[in-house]
This record gives C-alpha cells, structure tokens and sequence, in this order.
C-alpha cells in the first residue's frame, strides 16, 4: 500500500494480495487516525461478505473467489475499545456485470484498489447494544 | 436517531423502526440545513425502491420486506419549494447477497444505520422540468 | 450540464443524451481542476460496464441499454500523462431493481444525473504498472 496525505484526506492504493480491512487497521494505527470516512473502487480476488440477522443476533456470511471489481465500498473508522476499528460495506461485481454486496469482513485486493479516506477531526463513540447485538454509534 | 456535528460532517445514527427519509428530513429542519449530501451503510427491515420510466414520466416502485444490508446509500439534500427535500439511491443486499437498488422513497431501519452528512456552505436549487417530469438541480 | 460551485465542491447537473465520463472530462479541462473525488446518483438510458481479468490484462464489458437508474457511482480523477483522467464504477438497477456494476467505461445520461464532485488541493499520480496492466495510483 502506499497513500498520500492531503489537508484531512488520504488518497490510499493497496496492491495485489493485500487485505482491505486489515491493512486499512494497520493504516489507521500508524497515522493515529481516531475517526474518518471512505469510498473506495478498485477490485479483488477474494471477499468474505456478511449479513446480518437481528433475530438471532448473528452474521452469516458468503466467501466469494475470482475476479471481481469492486464497485461501491463505503465505510467509516473510529477508535473502539482503544483500538482501530472500521464498519465497511462492499459491492463487488462479477464478469457477468452482475453484483453481490453486504457487510466486508475481509478482501483481498486483485490488480488494486483505490480508497478517498477523510479523516474527521474529532471522535466517533460506539457502544455494544444488548437489543441489537452490535457496536453502534454513541455520541 | 442520535447525532454528533463535526465542522461541517453530521455523523447519524438511525435506530431500528425508524423511517430513514422521513427522519432525515426532520432532522434537515431541525438543524437548518440549507444543503448537503451523504452516504451510508446499515440495515433495513423495510424499502420502498423506485424506478423512473421517462417515457411516460412515472415511477415504478418495489416494495421488499426482511432483514436486508444497505450496502450503499448515497444522496443528497436542499430546500425544494420551502421545504427540506432529499434525493437518495439505496443498494440493499438480502442473506444470499444479492442486492436489489433503486430510488429509496422510504425505509424502515433494522438494526442500525450510519449516516455521515456533510453541510454545504451554500445552497442548490432545484426546478421542476416539463421535459423530463423532475425536479432537477437547477443553479 | 450545468454546475454550480461551492467552496472546493462542484454541484453537477449532468443531461439527457450526455455523456457521464465525456462530459466530466470537459468540465474537468475546463475548470483546470487537477484533482478530486467524486460521488453520483440519476438514471442513463446507455452504460457500458466493464471488468478486468487480470490473467490476460484485458477488460471485458458489456452494454446496457434501456432505463436504468444510477444507483452509485463512484469515481476519482486526477491529471494523467498531461491529461484529465477519471476512474469511476458505477452500478444501476432496471425496472425490476435488479443491478450491474462495473467499471464505468462511458454512460449516456437518461433523465438527469447530479453529481457532487469535490476538488482536492493538490495531485493524484498514476503510473502504468506492467505486472497489472493499468493505471494505478502512484504518490
């Protein structure tokens, strides 16, 4: 990976076999970056997207191989129990133009992927919810 | 819903049951928000898609019900006829991963939905075209 | 097309028979905007989408044609070997709100397209890479 900082934005390219969500982790941790927003395009040869079910408070998920672009990924970043964390969704793309999208748990990068993060200049809480059975947004 | 105001980024929590377009445009009046566009990430248990036909100027629109992601929602927001007044495109994803899009005429959140939204300094139009059957962005 | 812009934002209307990546790249030239990042929604009635495998460095692609909504697009651009360079993906959904995505390679404009578009104070490099094949960012 390699990125360039501007004002509060990072322009980030992460490279073949990299993964998105944990280099994005180690990213984050190295600029001390406490909270932000991306967009990114790009696309991978390995995702493992989940969906979320409130009824029994669990993921499944679906791991897809092979080409894809990546079409749409949006996420944002905040500090969470004294660590990095990061809430992305993703929408990937098959040969067929057709498209899969959920939760991101973990890509890999195919030929590269090219992320707009803006870093925001405070902090965004999240609390675990008994209710909801997951970290949301406290202000 | 719950907000935190950063500069000029609006970080938004929505919380299960509540409607995503009408609780935005509650929140738009409160907070005297003239302009400005955003995107997210989160879940439904309810959306109303909408498809626009220009031929004979009406959309269409599909009702899905059931625990889907949103895996992309983007949009943006202005004072249309003295009123707040959104225009948003949602991407859903359901358990297979499949995702369905559209024009989002309204939602009712699942487990939770993030919402960054960045004011703008200024304002945009919009005017009605006879032509085309919508408002458009008009400066 | 008409924009109007706010700060380091371009507001863009983009209209029915234009062409999405053409008509930026005039708006881009024109404007000596040499960097930037940017975010869609609207309707086309033409898109070609494409994909890359990496295996024989080609793209493939398909055309659409028909009524379909933009449902995201996504984009950046930059000043690339002395000219305006815009990478988008782009995902749109038909009438039974069914999506395709890919990358953008040109769409024509339906009803409307409005685009924010947001200007970065400084420069994006590419670089072609000969183990990939294309394009990539380069700081």
């Amino acid at each position: 990976m390699e990125f360039k900082k501007i004002k509060n934005k990072y322009l980030i390219r992460l490279d073949k076999d990299e993964k998105i969500i944990g280099t994005l982790l180690n990213f984050l941790k190295n600029n001390k970056i406490k909270a932000g927003f991306f967009l990114g395009l790009g696309a991978i040869h390995e995702v493992e997207l989940a969906h979320y079910a409130l009824e029994n408070k669990k993921y499944s998920s679906k791991s897809l191989k092979g080409a894809f672009e990546i079409v749409s990924l949006l996420g944002n970043s905040c500090i969470f129990d004294g660590k990095e964390y990061i809430h992305a969704h993703i929408i990937v793309g098959d040969s067929e133009m057709k498209t899969y999208g959920g939760h991101l748990k973990e890509a890999v990068v195919g030929p590269t992927c090219e992320i707009i993060f803006e870093e925001i200049d405070g902090e965004i809480g999240r609390e675990y919810s008994e209710e909801i059975g997951l970290n949301l947004f406290k202000f």
